[in-house]
């Protein structure tokens, strides 16, 4: 932590600061300029408000500069983590799809989109049981009906699951079927959840929250780990801004900033981002240039019948056309599909 | 709702939208235009998802008109809502000043900030003893004996208490020390703690999250009064934007719009929006200059050796000030302090 | 400046970036941790460009401790700028109201305008004679003809003018007839504007831009006082976040940041924030009970005819009503009106 | 344009509502629901305000459902349109790059990026000749003399040259050297320079302003358009969101969405909008993968020893690179390169 005094500021507001520190079991180094005073200090100031310190007579600025978070930093873990969920492998050498309805409706939508999905290339099978709705009005889900039903068409394509959990109390029903736990968005600063999820030994996928700066949503990772979870995949989403047209404002250059401050695989959500069918694979193909690990997203057998989402997931046909794409564009950042 | 038809789209793409919507059973009322068809779509479209119609051959725009929202619109009730908690009424003429401290430490703390800011004229006693932290490795709350010890404070100085509840396990171990539940901005969108405060019969302090917009907010209200608790509180505490040098952005104008829009009583915290004590006092006094119905504050008897958010809490003497600069100000909209 | 190493990095990325610096003519002072090693650089460090050294490998973050600035800070001058028009003191004890249309129409209106703002208190007529319009289809301005007429208006009212400059070719024209001349949120970054204006001898009136920073706006008004010009005045209008239900979001913290910040004036106008009229007259209370300097307001004899902007007008008598409200709040920040 | 009545509004307010609007020359149709009244408007709405028939007593919305814009959007032209400049041609199926310096510095530094950049496959040379900057410390260009060097090295590698131009009085000196004009994002609404710019007969590229919407950057193309200059390239550089890794967030989106909107060919900056070179090169990759018909990029031949952006800058091995990367994607989108 550096702490800036004010230009020509009374020799004792410095010493009332660093007395403070070191009466705290900090070191404090002095650099004393023609101008100014900067304070260094030294220890571990994970635990401290800076704010706290700003509010001092004679401190203009006090400047964090050590990462909060530890477990989920390259500082901690240089090499890239490789999550293994179900025999498939995330944030190795090859791009992982995940695909498969918003919500698990009934069993022949399930088996349909398992098939066409798998054939076409997808590992992962996802689906929703549980559903997070703005409107108290809206379907809430199958709950664990659908996750049997999930399980069963994976099972079918040798694919693995992923689901999203919403309650602590959901996390273990879903463990004999899900394979890998989804967080959502909403969820992401959950901290009763995401401190239950490091108790299990299941991986997790965390979404980021849909106002979440970079170092929030790995300090939501941080929760999970600390646990002793080390299972942790990112997935962006889209955050919000300004622009209307689209639903959320897929954040791509989070994809090699993460990938420069984590060792965790980072995938990204197109269908959610954007929101409308038409623009998902332009998207899909994006994020796999900007080197994603996988990508998340929504494919269902009959979109204009889907209960939820419809506008947004891809059908059968067009999730093959856009596999072929993806095809064509991984060996240009040397990895394969 | 109503969806516009591109210029000069085929009549086939017309009449296509229309036989759909009433095959599902809404009436459908055709304005056929020199250059351009418009329809307007009368019944239950609540459920619709607009941008299922959107992708239709030849429609241009869906735009939905009614509010999604029921239980909390003007709409439904005309006449503002006060809510009664131990004695105090918010939403009335009074303008209600809740404060206290961040969170619960001690005896000592939670007395001697009780009876200043009693004294001074804070009607509700507030102090968290469940905390949401961003970083896993921060103090996270005293639990049940913190808010004895609320209690035992607020009783004392003839106070109603507010608190935060972050899980649905915590609700009912809280319910003999707490008036008012509070839902922390990470949890506005915590559906299934929403449903589950729909059963108490306790108010809820409702703050927006930090992204939300104002219609998510009001979904996020309905929730609790869908499940038959009308008594909610709505709370604005700052919206995220690009502005680093506040906390975040205290977004002034929600105030008037919800009180516009919703029956529901609207007070604003501003100690979170800004997170810096010398800004806290100018936008409490805007507050209450911009008609809110109440104040949520940080207090402590010593912010500087306070545990958490000492930055942002006032002492009691600046509160004690503060108090007397909104009893100037009160008359200007009609109210009392 | 601050440049933070790595954990463990090696002595010789230390020492590149140490000899770089010396060789620019940087003193720079070494603190080595256990784990890490900070560099504090002392000297003209406003040139650097931050992010260059951010690239040197072993390099953690760069951080900036010193204000871009100089001449707006509080650093720089102490004591609160009064900037004086046409005899009118603006950032004195007075607050002061400017009032009038957003658009030049006609005589009767500016007249019959400037009459009952200025009985109602306002010090200053406001007017637009050039219009920035987002669409090429819209009014775009009476020009000089408009200048003439709110120059006698407020003649005959013992009122200063402000009206906006929008291209360098219009300023000589304009300095007979206005006493401020405001810079627009959309020029607020026209830097050839700026630098022109920092050549005249007129006070400037200068908006925040939609989406700028407090930090870039500030460097905005040192471009004028760089240039020789010292009477800028600040104008807070709101900002753009993704809330849709008001036009922009009004920043009402921005007022005390300044403050604290620079000792130029700051004032704010409720009429282009909220974009409403039933919404502007709480925001207009909340801006002086956050302590500004001023308001700036948009009102119209007959808004329902007006050309532009009717819609978030005041008409006269709402805006009497507003100034009595206003005179009950002056005296809670130590003002008079 | 549609207006949404109250529910249950009288009578009295319906009609009145109806009588102002056909005063004014439109034609409405009434929808009347069990509930609520829906009116639709039909004719020349473009020159509206709609917030003023919002404060009409008994309306609920307003809503407007034709685009703003005409000129520039899909239904007024239905194909792509190619802008050709000094033979290059922009929104063909060739993907074009541009690439040079940030800053035109001197003779060596133009001559040897331009032979790197041209040997690589880029086709128009870019350079800077008058620079906007932040601060008024910062060195300002090289001007005419800079275009000079700007010219003379895209001549000997066969490119076309793009520039940016500030001030109308730019505009004259920079068409003997400058094939396409570039406006900043600053500039995006200096209507006045865009007026201007209509007038010229050569091809503009405009950058979308930081917080600008895409209906608002379209506007300002129509701008250009609506004086007779149909040849408009648009360049999406980042938006300005709350996150603060990035200096802003390219909307990859955009790309589509304004593929949908208009007929004008889309490129986008990855430079600007990460402000680092290590984000560069992934962003470059998604720019082309999500469709875009160019990329524009900095280039230098020393980034480190660069006057202005050097940070973001790649250098001239990176950059070739960058281009045998982009030569395995463009099949994905049906291009070449």
């Amino acid at each position: 932590m550096v702490i800036v005094m004010e230009k020509h500021t009374a020799e004792g507001n410095i010493e009332r600061v660093m007395s403070e520190l070191i009466a705290r079991g900090y070191d404090v180094h002095r650099s004393t300029g023609s101008e100014q005073t900067v304070l260094g200090v030294v220890g571990d100031v994970a635990k401290l408000d800076t704010r706290e310190f700003e509010l001092y007579d004679g401190v203009q600025e006090v400047v964090r500069i050590s990462e909060p978070y530890k477990l989920v930093g390259r500082t901690f873990k240089r090499e890239k983590t490789i999550v293994r969920a179900h025999g498939v492998e995330i944030g190795g050498t090859e791009v992982i799809i995940m695909a498969g309805p918003c919500t698990i409706e009934n069993e022949q939508q399930v088996f349909e989109t398992a098939r066409r999905v798998a054939r076409a290339g997808a590992r992962v099978l996802r689906g929703g049981a549980y559903k997070p709705r703005t409107s108290p009005y809206a379907f809430q889900g199958m709950g664990v009906e659908g996750l049997k039903l999930l399980r069963a068409a994976a099972d079918e394509n040798h694919m693995a699951t992923v689901s999203e959990v919403m309650e602590i109390s959901q996390i273990e029903g879903m463990l004999p079927y899900v394979d890998i736990l989804q967080v959502g968005a909403r969820n992401m600063q959950n901290f009763n959840l995401l401190t239950a999820l490091g108790q299990a030994r299941t991986p997790v996928l965390l979404k980021r929250g849909m106002s979440a700066t970079i170092q929030e949503w790995l300090l939501a990772a941080e929760y999970i780990m600390n646990g002793g979870n080390y299972d942790v995949i990112l997935c962006e989403r889209g955050i919000r801004t300004f622009e209307t047209y689209t639903r959320n404002t897929l954040d791509i250059s989070a994809i090699p900033v993460i990938d420069k401050l984590s060792h965790l695989p980072i995938i990204a959500d197109p269908s959610h981002a954007v929101g409308r069918r038409d623009k998902v694979m332009p998207l899909a193909r994006a994020i796999v240039a900007a080197g994603a690990d996988g990508v998340l997203i929504e494919v269902h057998n009959d979109p204009e019948k889907a209960v939820c989402d419809g506008p947004q997931s891809l059908d059968p046909d067009q999730f093959a056309r856009l596999m072929d794409e993806l095809r064509i564009i991984v060996p240009a950042v040397g990895r394969r599909l």
